[in-house]
């Protein structure tokens, strides 16, 4: 039986999660979730996430959720098949793989989230994005992309010279990003844009990005 | 030779790694860093972080950071001694430890630093405490903590009826929480608050709370 994931194709988290799915050539169904309509908020959702927030896993009965816990556990259990995203026979690389998916998670994304929303999903709520909270993102974002840039001027990627999660982690708020008036962000730093460049033609991002039409006419 | 942990004993990152080291018994001396000194911005200690953050690790010439990538290396390569943090052997526990990791990085983590720094942090600076910071936080932190009841009145700990760095992750910040006028947010829910006085009796955090005097008159 195959893997199930709920959620949504616009979603930065479920996008995070459909990719690694997709690296690993992995057989699974994409179930939608009916935000709108609180779908999210009912008991049996809840069963799977008392967060009541997508993505969710099941795979057979075993029910996991947060989208980098489920590439984790993808990558890991299909660690034989397609790109290894966890170096799990190297454990100096593996520890590297986790030290830049920490990176993302805990400097990368609270800086370019606010400005994806504001640039993008605000406008949608008929709001006028709050460029006070874009101009402080912007900074704190040029100072990760920095840092960024600094390492992919001595390695390819950014755990080493091989792609992982690390990388498949940022695609989602990256892919986003680059619809903002603030790209030049990524395309002013050589290396940062040729990684993006690199990583965005992989044809398990392609295959994602068909689907990540939020916001625009078609 | 012993790892090296450079950081400073009140900071709360620097106790969530310092935290598994105890756990793990393991040889290591902390070494301190002067961040008022600017010393996390000089050159020799940005090439070990190029954040300029605490804590960083080095195992021999092997450098690594961010707290929870630190953790995490530490469980898994000293994981045939003391607890076994990640459950190693069975890779469905290994995924839920990494879920409840998730959980404490991306909800809990989030609601609770800004009432610690509002209500610990600001005064140390002269600054009155932004109470609708707080308050907005409080509400947040409320409804991580009526998932965490929900899910302890199951299971002995988050990930399962195993202690594992999904709990260990929680220690720092709920140990400042605990001192600010809002613990009660804890002590009001019976399985929260048994899991906490669970937890924070373990020798381990024992040892790393005598070194948290931040903000306090001994």
């Amino acid at each position: 039986m195959g893997l199930k994931l709920y959620g949504i194709p616009v979603s930065t988290n479920t996008t995070r999660a459909l990719v690694c799915l997709h690296e690993k050539g992995v057989d699974f169904e994409l179930v939608p979730v009916n935000l709108f309509g609180g779908e999210n908020r009912q008991p049996s959702f809840l069963a799977k996430n008392p967060f009541g927030l997508i993505p969710v896993l099941e795979d057979g009965d075993f029910t996991i959720f947060e989208s980098r816990a489920i590439t984790s556990y993808v990558a890991e259990k299909f660690k034989e098949t397609g790109p290894d995203l966890i170096r799990h026979q190297n454990p100096k690389e593996a520890a590297l793989v986790k030290v830049w998916i920490e990176v993302e998670s805990q400097n990368f994304q609270p800086a370019i989230s606010p400005i994806v929303y504001q640039s993008l999903v605000a406008p949608l709520l008929g709001n006028t994005p709050d460029q006070a909270v874009i101009d402080t993102n912007l900074e704190k974002l040029g100072k990760v992309l920095d840092v960024y840039e600094s390492k992919l001027s001595s390695t390819k990627y950014l755990a080493g010279d091989f792609f992982s999660l690390a990388d498949l982690h940022n695609f989602p708020y990256i892919f986003y990003f680059m619809k903002t008036p603030w790209a030049s962000l990524v395309n002013d730093r050589p290396h940062v844009k040729a990684w993006w460049e690199d990583i965005s033609s992989r044809s398990a991002f392609k295959k994602v990005a068909e689907g990540m039409t939020f916001g625009e006419k078609k």
